[in-house]
């Protein structure tokens, strides 16, 4: 989740041509044409997006991009599927609050990062249902990936066995997206421990707990 | 907050056309073109809106809409201004979880309604710079409104004085926006309650309480 931006320079050690063509002319132009269009759309947002543009940037031929992107549609959807080969895992610090407290700050930092690359392509999937797509199946990837950091909770006897991990980790993070995203709120530094404090005493208090809970794993 | 359609039909008792020009000739006009941008962004979307389009469907001259609201933009933004005018007041239940909770069914609603006015009015939001600060005033209005519904739980001793109501309220109504607005998430009929009830015990357990609190009014 966190961060569609995520294999951006500074963000993961795997770059997007890792996936589906592991290397060789194929796997390198579609770098390129990735890092084109994250920076055509970090500079000029959706509407300044073109396959033009973005094969001029990349220094491809345009009718390559058209063969096998289609559209700005297309290129966005595999920008936000390059973001989930990263190999990114939840922070693991010891503790449900520590663990929350540092998904938030990511998420903090990529929804305020300049260029704004990362609410560019939310931005976008309100223009494109292959980009919105492609958003949610990269937000449900960090999700499911996110539910390790509750798992170890429960390990830990922070949390009850049966806890629902994604309504945990949604009421942890979604007072971000909304102030942020939603809201246009100026980002507020106190807001990722407020978010996951609140949560993990809505959880400590039985919030997420199954409804027939009982200790028994 | 919950419904940026709210004057609808069905909807509150005043309709758009009672806040600037009470009556006459000027506010049927508002009234009419209202109501097409309504329609039309319900039936099209943003893709579909014109000022063309709207002007047709209201019966209204073209150039009297260009003179008046001057583009999409504008229109957007007076019917979100328009739908804040309604003299919605937060539902009073007799207890925070009773209010959340039917505050979260509103917004659910209003967000899974057909046409889906709501979501379109935010997915314009991310079009319209006009519309998304016209938007955001309309949260904040509904917002402010909502924290009286904080103020009676304070009052009945069910949260702390002090208590951080904005808080308090973002934690409880922002899941169901991070769900459906931004992860596309089928509606749960659940949700409202789950949200509400994770967000009032959070706040009985002081999630919410002012840095400093202690019992004293």
């Amino acid at each position: 989740m966190t961060n569609p931006a995520q294999s951006q320079p500074g963000g993961s050690p795997s770059g997007p041509e890792v996936r589906r063509r592991p290397g060789g002319r194929t796997g390198r132009t579609r770098a390129r044409v990735i890092e084109a269009v994250r920076a055509e759309l970090g500079e000029r947002g959706y509407d300044g997006l073109t396959v033009e543009g973005v094969a001029a940037r990349a220094g491809v031929h345009r009718t390559t991009v058209y063969r096998r992107w289609r559209d700005v549609g297309g290129l966005l959807a595999d920008v936000l599927d390059a973001a989930g080969d990263d190999g990114w895992q939840p922070p693991d610090t010891g503790s449900l609050h520590g663990d929350l407290l540092a998904l938030n700050e990511e998420i903090l930092a990529s929804l305020t990062e300049r260029p704004p690359l990362s609410t560019a392509l939310i931005a976008a999937s309100f223009r494109s249902e292959e980009a919105a797509r492609a958003l949610r199946r990269l937000w449900e990837d960090r999700y499911v990936r996110c539910e390790a950091a509750v798992g170890r909770a429960v390990h830990r006897g922070e949390l009850p066995p049966g806890t629902d991990a994604r309504g945990l980790l949604i009421a942890a993070t979604a007072p971000l997206y909304h102030q942020i995203v939603l809201l246009g709120a100026p980002p507020d530094p106190r807001l990722p421990d407020h978010a996951a404090r609140s949560a993990v005493l809505a959880a400590s208090a039985g919030a997420f707990a199954p409804p027939s809970a009982d200790d028994g794993a």
